[in-house]
């Protein structure tokens, strides 16, 4: 927990804001090893970061000060990721990761090939999913939260969804076996397309590539996704 | 689990091969469904991979028929991993990112931000580690085990050992605010270090830069040690 994450109604007019909730209490006192007196980085939902004194902690809740908020969050990654949905524990650990990484747009997306079992896991509730959000700005020091939306339908994203986002992007699609190697260092917004753990159909990467996606891979390797996406993420930008 | 990763003395003379450990078993059974006919890669340790039959399955064994291994394992990674010692359960799954994405070399380092009592971890254990090393390979289908080196004491590797590496290899040391961004898509083998969770200290950074090594950094975010390693390494190669 490199920030603290508030939201705007947390901090009063004076500049004062308090935190109970026992996850964030626990780390202070047994990661941080935070007392009264002590400065740690904050940072109010969706705007600026700074400091801020610990005043109080005790079991139910920490006080802290805030100096005035001026630092602005770190740069987005200007990408568009479209993750196959893998399973409920990859799922987690991959948005942690993204999360950290910079990436501000989501969409989990069914595939042939995604179980469908993945659709009806608990941690597919909006407020799961914004505990690993939050973990991952918590971690990266960011305070804009990813937005994450789930389309259960393939055809209807490629068709319906994938052309207004390819309109000001460039798409890029992920696939072992595409004539060419990812690209270094894009310069322009772009839609990064990933499939699930046993690769997308045939069918599907047609239909990607007909919609304006470029194939590309990342080598001879399987990597899990979780690895897979970072991997690519820091290769493209 | 995309490759069988077999002992040299697991295979007869006339190319059968038998497995015997649970994990493997239930992995056969549960999430491959497995059965006899079916066709699996398979690779010897060190050496070559291929496709083998299954010819039979059950709770004790399964055993395979191997066509001749012919197939080269992909390339490795011309990179030597110093990374100073996460805790236990970054560590496990460091080695399995890292494994994956083919590094072959990888050096342990105590730093004064590492908790000592990592270095007291069951995690350390050869046959654990080892574990780990294994995964990464039947995740990415390689045969080549990686080289994981324990080094106590940061000032003796600074100075007796890293001078060897540095000889035939450029020397990079991943640390938040250096001048110069991580480099991409390196042509000649290189060492890369990275700090632990708390980073380096003042001296550390000094003598790394001393030995020989240059500094960069990855950009403003702090990410975990197995985000940074797998972002690192995709950037470098």
């Amino acid at each position: 927990m490199n920030l603290i994450l508030l939201s705007p109604e947390d901090i009063t007019a004076d500049g004062n804001a308090t935190i109970r909730d026992p996850r964030r209490l626990r780390h202070l006192r047994e990661v941080h090893r935070a007392a009264p007196g002590q400065h740690l980085t904050v940072g109010v939902a969706g705007g600026a970061m700074g400091r801020a004194e610990l005043t109080a902690l005790n079991d139910q809740q920490a006080t802290f000060h805030c100096a005035p908020l001026t630092q602005t969050p770190p740069p987005a990654l200007p990408v568009h990721l479209v993750l196959a949905l893998p399973r409920p524990r990859m799922l987690a650990r991959t948005l942690e990761h993204v999360t950290a990484l910079g990436v501000k747009d989501i969409t989990l997306l069914h595939t042939r090939r995604v179980e469908k079992s993945y659709w009806q896991s608990p941690e597919l509730a909006a407020e799961k999913i914004r505990r690993h959000l939050v973990l991952g700005l918590e971690q990266a020091r960011d305070t804009v939260l990813p937005e994450v939306t789930l389309r259960r339908g393939f055809r209807p994203f490629v068709e319906d969804v994938l052309p207004g986002l390819l309109s000001t992007r460039r798409g890029l699609v992920a696939h072992p076996g595409m004539a060419n190697a990812c690209p270094r260092g894009l310069r322009e917004p772009a839609v990064l397309v990933v499939g699930p753990e046993g690769g997308f159909i045939d069918w599907e990467v047609e239909r990607l590539l007909a919609a304006g996606c470029e194939g590309m891979h990342l080598g001879p390797r399987i990597l899990r996704v979780e690895t897979a996406v970072t991997a690519l993420l820091s290769r493209l930008f």
